[in-house]
């Protein structure tokens, strides 16, 4: 049996939005649909249009006899822009101050909707860079490592601060923590990565960029190389900062906690990309 | 500018994929795409009988002034079926055995395109049940509960074994682990919850059920309640379980560390829904 274009354009859509940064044979399709690879050709066109012209992301065509087709999640600035300024304003609420200059964040990172579009921001930024697998740290940093994982098809690989039994043998470093300069322990689970491994380095908040640091420590001991390194809120005026390169979204610039005033701005994501 | 069928109904997939459980009314599409209300009509009736055919996802009509339509995750039996054979395969080999019984599952849970199914599937078994929240305890169940939860458009709430700074005020408890019997503690930020709120709790492994037992009487202390229980993998032959009611994938029946061997089957996911 036959399918009609209309019902073709809605699954093949479903299909690449599930099935990000993977080589699609045309044939795939052709079997799929009972369809000519005439017809599946047009199609993908329409639908490469149509998710350029929506920002949805970009189709590319690979062609020749191992040929196919690839689908990356784009986000155009137009769509990040009143994202970012959203999150920056949400940010400065002065009611997120906590002792010591802390800021909550808990109920942003709840939110699987501000996630999920974290996550395509940073994929978008690294889409395609050469990236096998996301690192971040536990805990707050995860579902931002998943969201960006599940948009370049690679596994994510959490650092733990314990050792818990679950993990099998682990590899063990000590680092010191940026701003508070105090010895810390990250854990990572031996069976977790392969050695060569290019890591993106994913986390909610770096302030002299400590925890982020002791990340790439524990790539060395894997053998592995960092290929990025995303951040959703950095702290500025720190003095020394542990970590050269790095996209942000947010910037945080001036917390004051006596004044109840938090000076938030626009990171380096459109400067960077 | 008008825009084509074909452009239309790529557009509409993507957006109601990305907005589930959400009321989109008519005018919003009729406004998006400057297109006749008797046009979008006829746009959803085709992606409602295609997300259906091809086992997407169901889309809900809601007629009158503030009539729309709302998309559902709706899993298939015949696609459950094999994830979850899958699954136990993959769960089933011997080389995840660790000291003292403990499975090795954190390849598992670092892989997106599995935890998002398993997070489909979760979604779909509740997609219809009134749902405000996700909760699950720091560190392994946080994946599967931003996959569900972003499947049914709630936040999530992720209780914690330790106390942080960036949590601010938080309300603790002491709880019974079932298989260890030992006292341990979770903490959950007072402000991530509001009261009367109903839990879906969400886990990646369930022996006796103590851990879940602990989340329910952390719910209990923000006077809110159970609305469901959703664990990966469930352990048989426990001598006192202490939840009733919960829906698994699979099950773990029988371990045996001396012979390398363990036995695994479907959980109660088919004979639940």
């Amino acid at each position: 049996m036959k399918f009609r274009r209309s019902e073709r354009l809605i699954d093949m859509t479903n299909y690449l939005l599930e099935h990000p940064r993977q080589l699609i044979p045309l044939t795939f399709f052709v079997d799929r649909y009972h369809s000519a690879k005439s017809s599946i050709s047009e199609d993908l066109t329409i639908i490469k249009q149509t998710f350029e012209k929506r920002g949805i992301g970009s189709l590319h065509t690979v062609h020749g006899a191992a040929g196919g087709v690839k689908y990356y999640v784009k986000v155009r600035k137009d769509e990040a822009k009143p994202f970012i300024e959203d999150l920056c304003a949400l940010i400065a609420s002065p009611e997120r101050l906590l002792p010591g200059g802390y800021l909550y964040m808990t109920d942003i990172l709840s939110d699987p909707s501000i996630v999920q579009k974290v996550g395509r921001l940073f994929a978008s930024a690294y889409a395609e860079a050469n990236i096998d697998v996301v690192m971040t740290v536990a805990t707050k940093g995860i579902p931002l490592a998943y969201a960006v994982a599940s948009q370049l098809n690679v596994p994510v690989v959490i650092v733990r601060r314990d050792n818990k039994v679950t993990e099998g043998s682990t590899v063990s470093i000590n680092y010191l923590s940026g701003s508070a300069k105090r010895i810390q322990t990250m854990v990572l689970s031996k069976r977790s990565m392969a050695e060569g491994s290019k890591v993106l380095i994913v986390d909610d908040f770096m302030k002299a960029g400590g925890t982020v640091n002791g990340m790439i420590s524990m790539l060395d001991e894997f053998k592995a190389e960092v290929a990025g390194i995303a951040v959703l809120v950095e702290s500025e005026n720190i003095e020394e900062r542990l970590v050269d390169e790095y996209l942000s979204l947010v910037r945080l610039s001036d917390v004051d906690v006596k004044e109840k005033r938090i000076n938030v701005g626009e990171g380096n994501f459109f400067t960077m990309n």
